[in-house]
């Protein structure tokens, strides 16, 4: 499908692509790029890809499709960077959580000739950087296309094709769509999930250990996206400010009317929320997105290796 | 251990610790009590004690241990109905997940000479009923102990002894820091998982198949909890108002310096925090309250079956 696909940058997406293209067969030659020696190393270390550059133009240069897997607040640069070496022809797409900003970052500096698709695969892990990467990691997961407007259909539904390759199913929106419904679906999630973990960080009369020993009780299950990469999410809330906002103020409104709930005792309107919020969940797991496993599929027993 | 254990309620924690206490060999008879015909009928034909009741004191008259395993709201009134045939010597307990409420609505029924020792086992799943229980479900997860003052140490020491037996590691606190403690590693993140689920459920713009599409971003993690039973989650918030309250107080403080931060663009703070709260989750994996498995080891292909 691409003969020679660049990936500049190669944290969790970026050596996920390469292993899933890989073994889908459908690429001859990956190029990795990133700005680190080191992990330019590791990456080599793995076989993740066929060539390594320091160089992100390197890597793009000649290539079919370059896919940027940096947080979105270096796209801009990025694009403006390797612009003079994107061979005609070419797809450039990203991977990115939002999608009106990197738009408006990369779409300056893309060259005549050069099909410009963005996408963002929802897809991932907490964990980050090349070890972290898997080749089923898009399997059943939404990859959403955002292609501005005029953009040549045939390169949409290239990109398409190769992320069905990679296992993924596609939808396509516009932008401004896409950071509201992602401003709900992922970025507020992972604002209060950072959030509560702060707060019981901070807590002067309960202690840290106490904190950790009975976070069964809930809390742990927080901690999982308050771990994921701290740059990359950095970047997410700087560059969609305004949906993250929005969203959050409606949270608040809600809970602050759960607030007024608690205090007053109105145990109906408690139990009509908790009722309506199951039925989501048994929506999610039919579309796929999630195991009815109890407790995600934890191992529940002293033995039970944790598996990968 | 005990000879004969009576279980007052028979859902996700009675079922898990009738399995636990056979397969540890700890009681002889375990005689099972539910208001409800129906689960009483599930819990014979899943063999999960020695007799069935429908009348608490049935079960509970001439128990060695009786545990009121049923939602919090109900124990006073099910302390009043039993006290009249509880045994001398006996000890009565709880598995609720508040502790001032239970001990102000249990105490006034305990009759001269039963021990009263309330517990807390930090332990569950999103399921509810009998079919959701399982010997492991204690196993290295804690449980609170949370006597009140001038308790029998000896009943103490043997309602330990018998968490332990069940797998669990045992801790002993006042009710009052054990419902702080609660408030923030468990009450305000189940308030706040069904809160954020309630948000997403009322978008006008955004689809309830949206919402449920591009779950993999982050929302799905908070409907695993947002799935928990109601009656029990009610009765919660509403006995342990104060705590809850305080917790969420902070919890909006916290959010708001978030929220103001985003408004700014000052990513130092946000970068702050979200480097901070990685260490958490490494500490809850190093007590081994959680596995180290990317994404809580979810399967992640297609062709992998949720396993229980």
């Amino acid at each position: 499908m691409f003969p020679r696909l660049a990936l500049i940058g190669i944290g969790l997406i970026g050596s996920s692509i390469a292993l899933a293209a890989r073994r889908a067969g459908i690429v001859e030659h990956v190029a990795i790029s990133t700005r680190s020696e080191k992990t330019l190393r590791r990456a080599e270390e793995l076989k993740l890809g066929d060539s390594y550059h320091l160089s992100a133009g390197d890597a793009a240069r000649g290539a079919d499709c370059v896919i940027l897997c940096t947080p979105v607040g270096s796209v801009g640069a990025l694009t403006a960077e390797i612009s003079a070496v994107l061979k005609p022809g070419a797809i450039i797409s990203d991977v990115g959580s939002v999608k009106s900003a990197i738009v408006a970052a990369m779409k300056p500096h893309i060259p005549p000739g050069v099909f410009f698709v963005p996408a963002h695969p929802v897809a991932g892990t907490e964990y980050s950087g090349p070890d972290a990467g898997f080749a089923e990691l898009f399997e059943n997961r939404w990859c959403i296309l955002t292609p501005p407007e005029g953009t040549d259909p045939a390169a949409v539904e290239k990109l398409s094709r190769f992320w069905s390759a990679l296992g993924s199913n596609v939808e396509k929106m516009t932008p401004e769509h896409h950071d509201r419904v992602l401003a709900i679906t992922s970025h507020v999630p992972h604002l209060i999930a950072y959030n509560i973990v702060g707060t019981a960080a901070d807590m002067e009369n309960i202690t840290q250990s106490e904190v950790m020993k009975f976070s069964a009780g809930g809390f742990r299950d927080f901690t999982r996206i308050a771990a994921s990469d701290p740059t990359m999410w950095r970047d997410v809330f700087l560059n969609n400010r305004e949906a993250v906002l929005e969203m959050l103020q409606r949270f608040n409104e809600d809970l602050t009317a759960l607030q007024r709930a608690i205090r007053w005792g109105d145990g109906d309107k408690l139990f009509e929320l908790f009722t309506r919020t199951r039925a989501i969940r048994r929506g999610i797991v039919a579309a796929g997105q999630e195991t009815a496993a109890p407790d995600f599929g934890r191992p529940h027993q002293h033995d039970a290796p944790p598996k990968k």
